[in-house]
């Protein structure tokens, strides 16, 4: 919590501030959340509950996902390789800020591609946890949410992960949430559990 | 500063976080603070004591600059005047995340097209402060911290703002520092100041 600033006495004592400044202050470490899945398996649902349990903990926590970001710093992309691959790429970097900045970000995109996720994982390779949100895509396409499972079988979404284009499973995430059986409440434990064990967060 | 977890007992109360929950968490409201003035005019560096003294009272401070924007998010991007536009796009629009989560973010861009600035006002008018970072280009020229402006006048670098480049001068700055007369200490001053008046710290 903010003290007042005496605007007539002005000092201080860093030149910059540092990300150990920060976690001192937070009572955290930075970290980046990659959750990575199909569409509707669960990713923004669980990386929204973590950010609402980290944030009434008192850590500093915020999710990047498709409403904030690809209607807006990613809005000039589409969705064919080589724009999935740049619309990943701006993430990755985008959280790594976020994580400098002291933040637990939460990333909420299915990014498909492996090849594109671990060039993510590499500009923060000590604070990066890859999560798989594995979910059977007979499941996922039964919740279809937005209905974009049946306009993707309707032909109307040319290039949908899970029917007309591919995903890439990842192969070493740090952690896996198998939201078909799992329960939301049972998923952010996981989590929250692997922060406790990493000592991103105290135990 | 963040409380312990019990992952055997997880429990949230808000589906998201809105900017209100974190401003009353933070006890201040987020803000984007764009200085905008030609190179070597002091833009970084007012930036970057404006974080100190924020962060050193208790705020979330954070500082967008050439540092951690152009070798990373913007790495794909010249100085053409169409990646320039397309540098600060990107840098209004991360501004904005930081302003969602809370922050009291600074940019510290040349940042000399108008329109462009106008641009990312647009996103969040109500909390964009722009930041005149005033200085004659004849001063500019003589602290030359990175020997720019001598490569500029060599014609080593070309479209050099200020030299073969035009700058936009702020029409309506929220505030203008006259980095030529003032000291460092009175410009973190007037920013803090207005920031108080404005009402995103407490006074």
């Amino acid at each position: 919590m903010a003290d007042s600033i005496k605007a007539s006495n002005i000092t201080w004592h860093h030149a910059t501030v540092s990300p150990e400044d920060r976690s001192v202050k937070n009572g955290h470490q930075g970290a980046i959340l990659w959750f990575t899945g199909l569409s509707a398996s669960g990713k923004s649902t669980v990386a929204q509950a973590v950010q609402s349990v980290l944030f009434e903990s008192g850590c500093q926590a915020y999710v990047l996902d498709g409403d904030n970001v690809r209607h807006g710093l990613n809005k000039d992309l589409g969705f064919s390789p080589e724009d999935r691959e740049e619309n990943i790429r701006r993430i990755g970097e985008v959280s790594a800020l976020f994580c400098d900045a002291g933040f637990i970000v939460s990333t909420a995109f299915i990014s498909p591609y492996r090849a594109d996720r671990d060039k993510a994982r590499a500009l923060c390779p000590d604070r990066f946890y890859e999560i798989f949100v594995k979910c059977p895509v007979e499941v996922c396409e039964t919740r279809d949410p937005k209905g974009l499972y049946q306009k993707a079988r309707e032909g109307k979404i040319p290039e949908f992960t899970g029917i007309s284009a591919p995903y890439e499973e990842p192969e070493k995430p740090e952690l896996i949430l198998d939201t078909a059986t799992l329960s939301l409440e049972a998923c952010v434990a996981e989590v929250i559990q692997m922060l406790q064990k990493e000592g991103i967060l105290q135990a």
